[in-house]
């Protein structure tokens, strides 16, 4: 007899990735364990190993980095999206970066070592892993695209052209490290939008 | 009877990332085609797709975007690395950048479709393109995080400890245009550098 296939969030994220048995989703199911941060709590902070992969359920987070009391915002991540600090898991160093929650946020956590057994016990686990890896990679080439831009108005452009869920839902002053630049040329810079908009109406 | 495994570059790469049996390696020999390109010609250009996957047995490649007339470099990558456009090839869209040649350089292409054939024919290529793509990832999070430090001359530091291989094979200014400063400034930082060392000795 098969067992009732489970149900979660997170099942369902991994089985909308690429189509899974019974097995690896019930091992996912019972070695996931769901995490509450509040806003503006800390996921990691450096010097700390990252060893989980996060499912963010609800909620927004954002890593950055700290560079000569700087902050520089290195992504910014809704709901429905798998997140950790890849170069610490990856290179088993210690985190160079905060992950900090902007939003109350409802998470999955997933340890290094059980995400490594699934890839050994669940051959279709390296399937799903490659399918989502290109993804975040190719979305990673595009952030390094646009933090090199060199105007600062083409990059506010291109963020509000790729994420647009994001532009009303993030305070101005996380936006602004994430692009680089200071509060008063984004404000400048949404102001003129506005003016723009308005005379176009 | 087990046919002779084959041998090329190529191969040995492929085989150092991840153990792979005799047939996954025979189909990559027989797909895989060699590509000779010469010093300053071009891979790939704006408006093309995207359709193979290089490994760099010899030579240098790199990545750059045209920002007004600027050139913006995404990446370079010396010998015994797979590189593509990996955006224009996921994403099935029309590549925003130039892939050139740096030096005269010998690559083994591997067409996309040959690359999906493999990840169904071979399940154990499922794992070696997530090992790969994992440090992929992770390397392009370095670069995106290198090109956001404020401090030209902590960028260029960075580089310089991160890619040593790499200080004295580029020409200049494709150093300053993947640093994101100007070719004076790089000049200015380099004799700042060269000085302090003399001073030390």
């Amino acid at each position: 007899m098969n067992p009732t296939p489970p149900n979660s969030p997170l099942v369902n994220f991994m089985k909308a990735m690429h189509p899974l048995g019974n097995k690896p989703l019930i091992y996912l199911h019972e070695h996931a364990s769901r995490k509450s941060v509040g806003r503006g709590k800390y996921l990691l902070k450096p010097g700390e190993f990252c060893m989980h992969y996060y499912y963010i359920h609800k909620g927004l987070l954002r890593a950055f980095i700290k560079e000569e009391k700087k902050e520089i915002t290195t992504w910014l991540n809704p709901e429905n999206e798998i997140t950790t600090s890849i170069r610490s898991m990856v290179r088993r160093q210690p985190s160079m970066e905060y992950i900090q929650a902007l939003e109350d946020s409802e998470l999955y956590a997933l340890h290094f070592d059980d995400m490594e057994k699934m890839y050994s016990l669940f051959p279709e686990m390296n399937v799903l892993a490659r399918k989502l890896l290109v993804e975040y990679y190719a979305d990673s080439e595009e952030r390094s695209y646009i933090s090199r831009i060199p105007s600062a108005q083409k990059r506010y452009r291109h963020f509000i052209a790729s994420r647009p869920e994001l532009v009303n839902r993030i305070p101005l002053k996380y936006v602004a490290s994430y692009l680089g630049i200071t509060l008063e040329t984004l404000s400048r810079l949404r102001g003129k939008k506005k003016s723009i908009k308005l005379g176009g109406a």
